[in-house]
């Protein structure tokens, strides 16, 4: 391949709304192209039948899922599926050579009891499984650069992660005094219709779910434990709050040394994202709103501690389509493919 | 007093959102008349100058807020005011024979250092503040009944102390595990030109603000520690949302007894508001959504429990501008007149 | 029937937003009481399991839909269902005594060719049909008060009849002329799963559909062209906008003599709606916002006339979900009972 | 200057929704570069102080406005500031060899009597005023090309004229039948504390403002004066919607021709923009949504006919901050630098 010619990319699962962003943002990527849509559903159309506002832009079929014409056509592949598919499909694109990128929660899991826990399934590719490196480039960077298969985490967790790695990486808090308050934009529900998710029923209202009971819980327990080096607990509550995207996550944990003051934690956690292009800290006594970040892949994240009760507090605001989902993939891929970590990824929000 | 003529009322401060919701609330209450609208901005217009929807149903002027005036046709008189001013208006009100409804934290704490620590201002009233009673009816109805000045409650502590009140009293949790992570419409802001409240500036995002720092939270702790018998420091955290009406306040709280179970806490959050019309406690397992309660004086509860790690979170609704400002006066003066506490208020939201 | 019970009601098709906002409505009425509700695909459920915030107020089942039992339990019944399900219920509930309110289009057409031509279907009941009264209380009060059977209009009609009506009734503007842009929030579309009525999707855009094509066209134009005396055709173009309730008709027509002056206008429409406690005219230079109107029954028009092209502009705002649909039902009722026009009924929006 | 260096660019009135939004699209601009923000209420601050999610990314002080200054660091200077100040900067900076775009109506009509009498002020820059040039490419490209001045229309007007044009370039309509009903994001308003601009205020809320009366009717008569070639009145009626960003324009008009059919119309608008990458002229039966232009410096015009009517009906969507402000004025810069027209301005909408 010409050393110049842009990397052929595919996208299964497409028709989505982790499928249209990865298509936004390869589009305006300069050394990728889409050459293949997959989707069973949507299977012979026009992507833009699906997607109106692409018709001058998008010229590309949806087709059925054939492994062997993707891994002929395809260097790179993003599966973009619900649960449980993508591990039916990973394993013949790997033989044939392809990196693949993985948005669902298969490839999530070192320890596949845990996914079949709370997943459900019978997998059988332990070995695999082994072979996945988990997506989120702020922790795994080195590592994301020389796999093969790569399992991305999603918008919760990566906004919870980016919040409470330096302090389980560093010990810092009292580890089953981990609580996440997280609240979501309605997009991070998919593109499904669903009654709870009309604008007639989201608008104008706040409600939680999955408390005390959400599958992101033990993946972020994984990640954290893995840096702590002990077990760990953490308590995740997920919000529907009426806007489309944006994901805000506010982090508490009461201090092991409660003499750290503000000042320290900002010190850590820029330490800690010194060379982290997407992870911004932001300066003493300021906190983020989601709307700086949307149609950006940053996270910010906000910093306080609280004397009166030993807490720290961390807000960590990500748009949940970008650095939660497809943004997260691309820069996985450049990490992959050897480009800079930034490659093609939106830095600027439109504001307001 | 003629039996059936109903109680003339005024409201000082009414062309503010606790105002206007006042105004609805006395209109279609079958006991009381609204015979006085007193503010000094919008002094000498027509109250429908300033809500035009209110042309054709709400005929009064705006006055200049004369305290003469308004105790010698008030019976009751609500004061809506920005904090700091009631105090200075109250007790010439009370010593007229008015009853006295201030819904600014002028009235809310027992200790006046603990208010001037957070609000300022030197106040020498302290004879006056020891006859208000706290206008929580669902805690403090007996007293209500027999005050002649009420500190209602706002909207945040409202929320929060329902969710609490059955947790501090009874002794359940570790007290310093207390946190209230609370998300608020943008009506609870006020009805002021602020550039973070324009829609386009507050539409489809989130952020918190007044992290470890917001006054609210002295006054939560002050009923709490009433409640436990001891001193009690809670986290509080407030975010704005994209929306009009609703406070959600999700509360965590390591159980001291890990045994208890869902269905304990049900039991005795059902006894705990047995005599409480306006608090609904949920069946297991659902939880409420702010819009079940928008145009309502009701207060949802959802209870959870989590076996992982100890903790039981309790998730609490209400419409911001009715329970947690306008409705909660009304409930108040409903006992202060002897009324049955539902007179005049609305029970049943419009859904969608 | 003692005079003091309440008289007993059925509503058929009770799950959409029509059904549960007539159960609200009916819940707040004096003198009615929903003893039925009718649904097939939620028969033999609790209400408040489709409506978990009725679950303290409301007790009633879902049942299957059995026209005997309905007629035998209820006075009135409301049909709240899709196009071309009435016809088939409302003869039967008609033989038995019941005084039947459809809120879909069935019996709206006194031409049943029309009908045909924009729903389909084989309609065989031209007599049953000639006994139907179309159920807009502004213009058939008095024929409405003695009917068994009302066609009411939806809420996009609602709006631009009201908008219109003294213009062809008073043959102020050159017919040809009309021309209703309709804005109207998504509860509109009702209670079903799709995809562009998602938050995700509606939020934050607008578009205009059924452009020269929507079958309200006809039902405008069968009822102008009544009141005018010669046919009428009118350009009507519905929008969706990012709300939930509310709709606004912006209604623009050629003045026959341009020596018209708003003020003028403003004396016509204030004469036409002298007697109707829902239409409120706004003082010259007032134009409506749909938020005054959300959760009343009423109408608000503003006028304006425009000197330098001759013609009228007139703003028409309601809330679709009451005085568009299920308010307008209840008014229809309370004239065939021989009740007050306005009993019962929602005259104060909540604001904000 | 290097061939390959940057333009210096300057921005006066950066403050504003138009100002962040040019340093938005320049920062992504290949061959540009802001050198200088300009305003006057926030001389002296950063940039970044007003808007807290460029802290990382754009580095630059707000400065007085020092049109010696501008002009010796500025080779393009963009003016955003309120009506009635553009003209008194532009001639400076136009004489030290600037190039200038004037976001505000100063430079948008030829006639300053007619600007007068809508915009007021005692304008004595006739001279200078008949070397500004109307900055809509898609009708003025090659003027724009050899321009210094230019001055560029706004959202409302740029939505209106890209549907209007081929109309009255070739003479479609009967002229005096055009109806613009044009919806709009509440960020046209600008930045600017209001209390009718409250997120409490216009969620959920639709009004009309400016009925008959509305000032950009003049500009809109002006240009579609030019092309028709005889005077033009039209009715235009802008409306708020709740939500931030995009404009979309129904667009009214009698055809002369009453055997023209929707095809006809799609090849002369097709036709019509055939040069104008940033004009997207929807399939048959395909209507925009404001959504898919969000982000983007496109427009999306969708046709139909009625021919119960004989009416075109035209729906013209843009991103008001875009290609109906900051996009626009680049879009222009692009032209004037000889550059080629779309350089550094989106393409792909985020969606959703």
């Amino acid at each position: 391949m010409n050393e110049s010619a842009p990397v052929p990319i595919g996208i299964v699962g497409a028709s989505g709304y982790g499928g249209v962003q990865l298509v936004k943002l390869l589009e305006d990527h300069p050394k990728a192209e889409v050459v293949y849509l997959g989707g069973d559903s949507s299977a012979g159309k026009p992507f833009s039948s699906i997607y109106p506002h692409l018709e001058h832009s998008v010229d590309l079929m949806v087709e059925a899922i054939d492994l062997d014409k993707i891994s002929s056509k395809c260097q790179v592949v993003f599966l973009s599926l619900p649960n449980g598919l993508a591990w039916k499909m990973a394993p013949t694109l790997l033989e044939k050579g392809c990196k693949v990128l993985d948005l669902s929660a298969d490839y999530r899991f070192s320890n596949l009891e845990t996914y079949q826990s709370w997943y459900g399934g019978e997998r059988t590719d332990k070995q695999i499984v082994a072979t996945a490196v988990y997506g989120l480039p702020e922790l795994y960077r080195d590592r994301i650069a020389n796999a093969q298969l790569i399992g991305c985490p999603g918008c919760y967790v990566t906004a919870s992660l980016l919040a409470l790695s330096p302090l389980f990486k560093q010990g810092l808090i009292v580890p089953e005094t981990a609580i996440i308050d997280a609240k979501s934009g309605t997009s991070g529900g998919g593109r499904k219709a669903a009654i709870n998710m009309l604008l007639a029923e989201a608008d104008n209202s706040i409600g939680a779910y999955g408390v005390a009971s959400h599958r992101h819980t033990p993946e972020i327990e994984q990640i954290c434990g893995n840096l702590a080096g002990y077990d760990v607990k953490v308590q995740f509550t997920p919000h529907l709050i009426p806007m489309v995207r944006g994901i805000l996550a506010t982090v508490y944990g009461t201090l092991r040394d409660p003499g750290l003051v503000r000042e320290d934690l900002l010190t850590i956690y820029n330490a800690f994202y010194r060379n982290c292009p997407w992870v911004k800290v932001l300066p003493s006594g300021t906190y983020p709103q989601t709307k700086w970040t949307c149609g950006t892949n940053l996270c910010y994240l906000g910093i306080e501690v609280d004397h009166r009760t030993d807490r720290v507090i961390i807000m960590s605001a990500i748009d949940n389509l970008i650095k939660g989902q497809a943004g997260q993939g691309v820069q996985c891929m450049n990490l992959m493919m050897g480009w800079e970590e930034t490659l093609g990824l939106p830095q600027l929000s439109f504001y307001p």
